[in-house]
């Protein structure tokens, strides 16, 4: 389906959280962007696998237009195996140089690039291929997919989120990168004002349900330089994580 | 400390969500208002007990103009033992006769008027003496509280929210109530389009963490007539629940 037009005020509003030229081009880090929409009751699904729509038409747009911003998308393998998002971008006249590189967090090598929404629209160009974000060797190599090899946090036994922005600007030339979910990764991000340089929230006038899948860090998170625009049924906002 | 003044702009955005006239005069139920404040991850509190502030001074002098508007506010044994709150209003030159009558459902009887804020209000003549929810006669009867007795509904073996409003009406002259929480309360209410004629949510620019106390409802609910206030640093909600 085709987007609507992307509403006049947004590009201004959300102009100083994109990234930009001076932080693309100094810092090892790639510049960050968390972003997601959710419900009153901060879902972000009906659950594991339902398509939910919690927004606005008009705040898809938006997220088109955040994606032709950014060098990659990044997801975890949740979101992958569930929902097999596109994670192209149709906003503006040409699908594959606008589109971001999609980023899958999949150690497990659970997911398949074969089959995928992601190749459909590859094939089509109409989207990039992936990366997919390992830990060593991949076992299963996909024609087409890059593979970044990633250390492990020894605290967390997870990857190294910082590692793993350095590693995709150095290695794959990657200097921004919006990160769309799911919850799992975003209550990990939520913690980490030292990676995450923009988060920008749509909050659709709706109740998931307390089965629905939720975004709530572990701890409290203070933001900074909070702004808001009010759409037709959505609200957004756009913030920095405090530093405290 | 004193409130700062309301902001300009709320009378209007707040009106068609008030309590009116018409509605007031005719039925049977009284106007019910369900509002709270919650962050973004859907907390109204960091935790049982822990006073959180959640927005702005400005959004707090809306609260007080609200209960100005209200013949009674309700809420939870469960935020009247943790909380003490006052619930008096502090909007306008009046604070007794403007305040709405405080109403604790608190069939158990385990709060007590004698050492609360409330009566320590009341005492200063800053606000109006409570009227408790209890299932049967009262066990303890305290000095200038009163009694609604309250059949139990059947199926959830919890007081009927019809039957109580119905009774706060007829015999309390209680035209409209305020519901300001506490989460137990509000996600039963959140399925009562039934009973609740409008819905004021504050949101906040903060996360609580996910062991703060929770608004979020057993299933999914739909609203309807949406529409948002955009404050200094939080987003106010107004909009009823949707019949489906
Ligand atoms: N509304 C929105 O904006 C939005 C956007 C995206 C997704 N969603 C929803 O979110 C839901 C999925 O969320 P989810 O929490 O289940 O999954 P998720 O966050 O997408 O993925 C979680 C998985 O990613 C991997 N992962 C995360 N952090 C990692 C780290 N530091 N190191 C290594 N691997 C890591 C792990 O995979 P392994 O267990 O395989 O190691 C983890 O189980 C879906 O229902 C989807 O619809 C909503
Ligand atoms: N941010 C805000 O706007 C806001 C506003 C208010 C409260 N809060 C917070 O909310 C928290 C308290 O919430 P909570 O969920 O623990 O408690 P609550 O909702 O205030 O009270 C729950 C209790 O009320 C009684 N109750 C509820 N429904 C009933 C029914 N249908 N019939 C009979 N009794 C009923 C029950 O008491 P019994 O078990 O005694 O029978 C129940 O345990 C506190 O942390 C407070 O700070 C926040």
């Amino acid at each position: 389906m085709a987007l609507r037009p992307l509403c006049g005020d947004l590009p201004l509003f959300l102009q100083s959280y994109l990234p930009n030229a001076v932080e693309k081009g100094n810092a090892i880090q790639p510049f960050i962007t968390l972003t997601y929409a959710q419900s009153l009751d901060a879902r972000i699904s009906r659950g594991p696998g339902i398509k939910t729509v919690i927004s606005h038409p008009e705040t898809k747009t938006m997220t088109h237009y955040l994606r032709h911003h950014h060098d990659g998308i990044l997801i975890g393998s949740g979101t992958a195996l569930v929902d097999d998002p596109g994670l192209n971008c149709k906003w503006g006249p040409n699908s594959f140089a606008n589109s971001p590189r999609p980023i899958i967090l999949d150690t497990k090598q659970k997911w398949r690039f074969n089959g995928s929404k992601i190749q459909e629209l590859f094939n089509k160009r109409q989207g990039k291929p992936p990366i997919v974000v390992v830990t060593s060797d991949p076992l299963i190599k996909e024609e087409h997919v890059e593979y970044a090899i990633c250390p492990i946090d020894e605290a967390t036994e997870r990857i190294d989120w910082k590692k793993l922005f350095e590693i995709l600007k150095e290695d794959f030339n990657i200097s921004s990168v919006m990160v769309e979910g799911g919850a799992n990764v975003i209550n990990q991000l939520l913690l980490r004002g030292d990676i995450i340089n923009s988060l920008i929230i749509t909050i659709g006038s709706t109740f998931l349900g307390n089965s629905g899948t939720e975004v709530s860090p572990p701890q409290t998170v203070n933001l900074k330089d909070m702004t808001w625009w009010k759409g037709t049924t959505d609200v957004v906002l756009c913030a920095r994580l405090a530093d405290d």
